[in-house]
């Protein structure tokens, strides 16, 4: 377990990881603490509207990584080294949730799945693990492999395993100003 | 400043506070801390599609507090005792993000939202401050008080304050073996 001298130190060293160790495979019970670190996020109406496939089945794992790449597009190249994927599974919210999606046409379980998900990840750097968020794959083809019935959506893909290299990547984003203000929009 | 044995232990200490300290203001500097860690989240394509209104002007922040209310569904009865309100705007995704959007009919900005406010409200916790994201208000009130342009959406309010009470509530949550799997779906 790595330590963190606080939880935005944690958040630096959070980033997409995209090499790993392939031949140094995952834990289950240290994807089971990620899993739990997962479980306890909020979400809306405390509707839980989730589900983690965690494959770690090497050959499942490769056709999993097959359909997250992309003959035109060359996205996703790296998939079949990480030894895990959890695939997200997005299920139905409660009837609380429900009502407010649609009296405030409010998309809350996508929030909870960002939260939920972004917990795991999280989980995962202190583990020393590396994480990457795919969101580009084919649908379909994942549910296929996975007997994910055809009404339910897949939102993300994580590939999961120990990163190849231990450098820390400086973050490029938006400055505070630009995306923050007091008490107006701006 | 709060110390965590771990990021499970903050998760866990992570909860919806709804009563608050009325009378003890929360400085802006520890308000800036949170939205930098909501910066530094991570995003589909980098994307970062959000921004951030902080509302601790009194008489605006009561103003918006009632845009939460309703008078038929008893809900957010508290938001008026939270001294600082962050509005969070959902802003136009990038073109490589907007692509995947369309593609692959995913909201990825909804994801990305959830990640960046969970990083907020957790390092909000680390700052001895209660939190409660709210989803439920009337939104045409909320832009007209904050001067948000009519087409964008505002898809999340965090209420925030010092907890009126340090008690640490036991979460319910679905159990592992209900939300997760191994190598297929179930």
């Amino acid at each position: 377990m790595k330590k963190f001298s606080s939880f935005i130190d944690l958040v630096r060293q959070r980033q997409s990881v995209r090499s790993y160790h392939t031949e140094i495979p995952v834990p289950r019970d240290t994807i089971e603490r990620c899993l739990e670190a997962a479980r306890l996020a909020p979400s809306a109406c405390n509707a839980q509207p989730w589900k983690f496939v965690v494959v770690d089945d090497p050959d499942l794992k490769n056709a999993l990584a097959e359909a997250t790449q992309d003959r035109l597009i060359p996205l996703n190249h790296f998939t079949k080294q990480a030894p895990v994927h959890i695939v997200v599974v997005r299920e139905k919210a409660n009837l609380t949730s429900g009502i407010g999606q649609v009296l405030k046409d409010k998309e809350y379980p996508l929030i909870d799945i960002g939260i939920a998900v972004e917990h795991l990840c999280l989980q995962a750097v202190e583990e020393g693990l590396g994480t990457c968020i795919l969101g580009w794959f084919k649908e379909k083809k994942v549910k296929k492999l996975l007997g994910i019935p055809p009404g339910k959506r897949v939102e993300l893909i994580i590939t999961i395993g120990y990163p190849a290299t231990d450098q820390i990547r400086e973050k490029k984003r938006k400055p505070l100003e630009d995306i923050s203000s007091f008490n107006q929009y701006s």
